[in-house]
């Protein structure tokens, strides 16, 4: 398996795994059938569906390689079918998650200098890759977004974090690009995991 | 009165019948004037608007004919003016509903195949023509979007099984292309009522 | 100064007053620091953001200019640090406020003439640039989206009538184009003014 193959397997297992935090919450929310397909497609495409309509690339991604939709909807099936024993998989989707938000954010910033934006669209173009899934998730079945919401673990801002190395590492160091979405990803990986290893927080004011 | 035109007259009856819904919602929830009459236009053309969005037709048909509008604006005064009695058309306003749900979603995989998308894509097409202004008007009315909400009739799905039906006619048999729309108009329809009439409900998990 | 100039210095102090409003509510809210930034960053450049993917013109302006998010940045670090000092100047945040939304109302209807919109197109470009911004921060916060609710100050109202009379001279009075911004801004102020200091309401019918 070379270099490629291993990012393109790693971005499966985020969408994957995206997709079965959907479904789990669609699940606790006695969402039917379709619901709980819905939920997780959103959640798995969502980010990169609003980063690709800001950036003026239309129709989105997903509905141009359709296999990913396929995927999500038998992560559906397996866990409205099985989710007594998938929702006990807390610890093993938290890293997949977070794996997935490391990977999605590097992409998604790459695919905003691809199209041409500056310092603040790349960010945001990672970022909301990264996170914009998850707040349309929590918004379609009722809830705050949990991606601001006090005293979490970094989550957001580690996406913005993983996105300005990319975007540093192609302006300043292009002789290191090819290095610049691993880079990416494992700085957020790393700012997620010493958040919830470390108790690192971001401030919070009082009101 | 030939089939175009027959079409759409049920177009413009399945317009002004979402818009009546998202009016009566508004009232319920003592928006005002304008309040009013925005619930009723994004209740309306909100799923169309998603869809145009999606596939990259911009500004959204509803900008190019705005009769439309004149038409939502219409009807707000009429519900604003007449709350009590038009409150009280329950059963008819569900019929007329029923039956745009079934033309959204058929239009709208029409339309999803117009601009070359895919399985998936003209799914999406049809199933968020129809219930997309649903959502935008339980969101932005502060409730949690009841088309996906437990135990309810077939309603996603029923729009999903009738953009269904236009694809696959489409694509496997063209000689039957003239009776798409109706027929999967009348899949959603049908399955619509069915589930009202015999209880037909999607499998629900327990959490 | 000329005229230009105090128009571009009046859109700035918009901005950053509908920052400074998406900061304080994530303060309230217990937002930690990235949350401020982009609750702020949504407020401020959210509305034109949706105008701007409603005409097509991609990506949305923000991403061109990126000033204006550095000035947010700043807004909400000052919030951050000096909420409680922040907070007390109500009075002149909802003068700068009211200008804001005058401003962002007028030039969201002209930028919907500029992409050859017709009468409701402009309207709603108008009122979503002035309003847009506050929904989206609304809904990420978890709140009913306060512009369409009950018995408030008229305010999504007040800039449709301000983008409606853009539409008008730019139509009607071309002679007087240089003038339709300004008017335009005025109308929707001496609206919300005229709302607040003598208690004019749009009606609200009983449910």
């Amino acid at each position: 398996m070379n270099y490629p193959q291993f990012l393109e397997l790693l971005g499966w297992l985020a969408t994957l795994t995206f997709a079965t935090s959907g479904a789990l919450l669609a699940v606790q929310k006695r969402f039917d059938l379709v619901g709980i397909f819905v939920l997780a497609g959103v959640t798995a495409v969502g980010g990169g569906s609003i980063r690709d309509l800001l950036v003026g690339s239309l129709p989105p991604q997903v509905f141009r390689n359709e296999s990913v939709i396929w995927a999500v909807l038998l992560i559906s099936l397996l866990v409205w079918r099985f989710y007594g024993r998938v929702s006990r998989l807390d610890r093993p989707i938290y890293y997949l998650d977070t794996v997935g938000l490391g990977l999605f954010a590097a992409l998604g910033a790459e695919r905003g200098l691809t199209f041409g934006l500056g310092f603040w669209g790349c960010i945001f173009a990672g970022t909301v890759s990264g996170v914009g899934g998850g707040i349309l998730r929590d918004v379609l079945a009722g809830e705050v977004p949990g991606v601001f919401y006090r005293n979490r673990d970094l989550y957001a801002s580690a996406a913005s974090a993983g996105a300005l190395v990319v975007f540093i590492i192609y302006k300043f160091f292009p002789s290191l690009a090819a290095l610049a979405l691993l880079l990416g990803a494992t700085t957020t990986i790393a700012l997620r995991l010493s958040s919830r290893w470390l108790g690192l927080r971001l401030p919070t004011p009082k009101p």
